[in-house]
């Protein structure tokens, strides 16, 4: 149940707003305060300006040392933007952080990159669009790695200190883990929404693909990139999902037993003992529960269609960025200009191959999820590697989804002895976000109730 | 049969190239000789820099008064890309125009309005890495409406003098309906490519929504923004979306009789009876050759989807425009600056209500192709207006396909008792475009034969 957002403040009646106290931003922030927050935004009782110029301030001090933020608003235009978003749908002048590989009127986008550092839009990116009229208000752009690849920003991971947030959505999933903002967007065309949510400890979606429009946000490989959302809760992706697309996804029947084939095994990486312990814990939990579970291993077209998305990926990204790693790539990573290197081997029939593949094996992938609601299995191999690893984290158990088009949610809830968090996904064939949502939040309240 | 490109020059040594003659200008370009000339650029006997800096010099000379450009290189830009190009996949240096809303590196994008007058995008739109990849080369912004709505370009139509090349993709139309280029890239969100193809008496495919990536253009409504493309005939679109999507759509079985529903009624706008009367001939032709035609008429999801596509059109372009119109309307046409205000008033409950009724209709529409390979309709409802009109021509035939997000191909072939092209469209379902590219390439065949 949302609490009663008290500590709030009455709308500012200046026309130059003051941040917002400390202990009212907590408030307004909590992750339990989602739908009071909205309301007192809607009704006026929380100004929209204060609220903003109280995020931009902590993100700017970046008190923890997170480094989430790469650009920010000066605050006469946020105010501005805050008070005119008040009146708008259904978010009603919420605070959201933008990926900074995803354009925003008036704020450069920097992609995490010397190569595109200053370069500023001549427009939002459609999202952002689609954002603003939804009422949402851009606090920031949140940082990428470099080109949305795997040279980590320098971002931390507020749920466990000394570990890597994930990438290449890192400040994203770090801002909404450490309470900065409630919702913020991303992208992922390997794992870049899924996995960074799962080593913060949050909710991260990435929808069906196409359900959020891509024109405006640099491109790494267009027939993967995908535009995805990060919320503390599963109630806040759908709230923002549907803010963002005009669905609308309220859940009819909360109490249908779900069938859920757990994938066991290893389609590609290993799980960390940890992570099966994981597994296995919230699947006891679904089961207690009355849902249907069972266990289930991914066939031969799962270690197909991952060289497929590596084949994809590559040719298009070194279209999109070969030419620039040959202009400047003495100002690019080792890291992404050794891997565009090799992906200037993937030639057009080697792509054409892909797509072959693809239409081949795409029946048996479907297939998958025959019989049952959702799939469930770990985000990411094990918990958010150490800094020292100078990774963002493998990404080996989202790239065959994000190819499919599938929708992926990662739960949060559960966690290492040290306390790191572990991330589960919950799958859906292309189109079900709805129901991908619902088995997730199911899933969360399970997990929640320890 | 291509024809032998015999006047074709040898590569210039010369690290200056000069422009191809005009002989061998026209030669290389002839609708016939596409592949001939593909395989001069690929084996070297024609080079791909003096090709390019030949169409470029004639576009800039722009001798016929067509206006269908907006920018274009620099020649030592150009000579260089060109160079580097012909070693490149399946274009291998071939020229192509590119609509002023899609972002082409080292180029303004003009939208054609002065609110974007000059901006420099950071890098390519995904479809131009992906046409640079395949081995196209930029010579050229072509001419776009403003901000790709109706306000006209001032392009003329070269196949219908005093009559307008249609919108909002009316640069790339004209030129290669003028033989200025083989190839163009245009998008559609009504009828912006359909129409003009047909205006202008050229191939113009929408392919299936989300084929072509949109990531890097300017958005109008990112929900039916489709890239499509145009060339002369409809083998050329076949080869230009080969090569830019790595699918390999060859004919396996040319001589199979289709299953063609035409047609016939009006679901929105009355035909024209030069219309009526091409149709009808296209009709007998396809019968007459052996295939299977009936008629038909759209049911009640027609006039429906008409108004879906006309609420998410709006809310989308109010949210990608209405803070441009706000801050600058006065730099607005009229014909914008009032489309906008209207669409303002589409609110989230009504863009919710709208996806929810395609969701609903989605199904009666679809089962249109039940039975049938294609439809065959008219691209417009006639030939181009005159340009005393002001206008670009009605999309009311377009608009419920594009929303779809079916194929639409237009083929050209027929005219006017004065000579106006009158272009018909071959539809079939999402995902269909080597469907609709098969239908299509054996009507103008059909209708060829004269």
């Amino acid at each position: 149940m949302p609490t009663d957002p008290s500590p709030l403040l009455p709308a500012a009646p200046s026309d130059a707003p003051q941040p917002l106290s400390a202990p009212a931003l907590d408030a307004a922030l909590a992750p339990d305060a989602l739908a009071a927050t909205i309301a007192a935004l809607a009704e006026g009782r929380l100004d929209t300006a204060a609220l903003a110029l109280g995020v931009r301030e902590r993100l700017v001090a970046d008190a923890a040392g997170l480094q989430a933020f790469a650009a920010w608003p000066e605050p006469a235009a946020l105010a501005a933007e805050a008070r005119a978003a008040a009146a708008r749908g259904p978010l009603h002048g919420l605070p959201v952080a933008v990926k900074d590989i995803i354009d925003v009127a008036g704020l450069p986008t920097g992609c995490g990159s010397p190569l595109r550092a200053g370069h500023r839009p001549a427009a939002d990116a459609a999202v952002v669009a689609a954002l603003r009229q939804a009422g949402g208000v851009v606090v920031g752009k949140s940082a990428t790695t470099e080109m949305a690849f795997l040279e980590p920003s320098p971002t931390g991971n507020p749920r466990a200190p000394g570990r890597t947030p994930g990438g290449s959505s890192s400040g994203s999933a770090a801002a909404v883990a450490a309470g900065l903002v409630p919702f913020a967007l991303g992208t992922q065309t390997g794992g870049s929404v899924v996995r960074p949510a799962a080593y913060c400890g949050v909710v991260g979606m990435k929808p069906s693909l196409g359900l959020l429009p891509t024109a405006g946000t640099a491109c790494f490989s267009w027939s993967l990139d995908t535009v995805g959302v990060f919320a503390a809760r599963v109630d806040g992706a759908r709230r923002l999902l549907e803010a963002l697309t005009g669905r609308r996804w309220a859940r009819t029947d909360p109490s249908r037993p779900w069938r859920i084939a757990v994938v066991d095994g290893r389609p590609w990486d290993e799980a960390s003992a940890a992570m099966q312990d994981a597994l296995g814990k919230a699947a006891a939990r679904l089961a207690a529960a009355g849902h249907a579970v069972t266990p289930t291993r991914l066939g031969a077209w799962a270690p197909a269609l991952f060289e497929v998305h590596a084949a994809i990926q590559g040719r298009e990204a070194s279209a999109c960025l070969g030419p620039l790693r040959a202009a400047r790539g003495d100002a690019m990573s080792a890291t992404l200009r050794g891997y565009l290197d090799e992906a200037a081997g993937i030639d057009a029939a080697a792509y054409a191959a892909a797509w072959q593949r693809l239409a081949a094996e795409r029946p048996a992938a479907l297939a998958a999820f025959d019989g049952v609601d959702a799939l469930l299995m770990p985000s990411a191999p094990d918990a958010a590697p150490p800094l020292s690893a100078r990774s963002t984290g493998p990404s080996t158990l989202n790239r065959v989804w994000t190819l499919l088009g599938t929708p992926c949610v990662n739960v949060p809830g559960l966690a290492t002895a040290e306390g790191a968090p572990l991330g589960l996904q919950v799958v859906t064939p292309p189109g079900a976000d709805a129901l991908a949502l619902a088995v997730a939040e199911d899933l969360e309240a399970l997990l929640a109730a320890g």
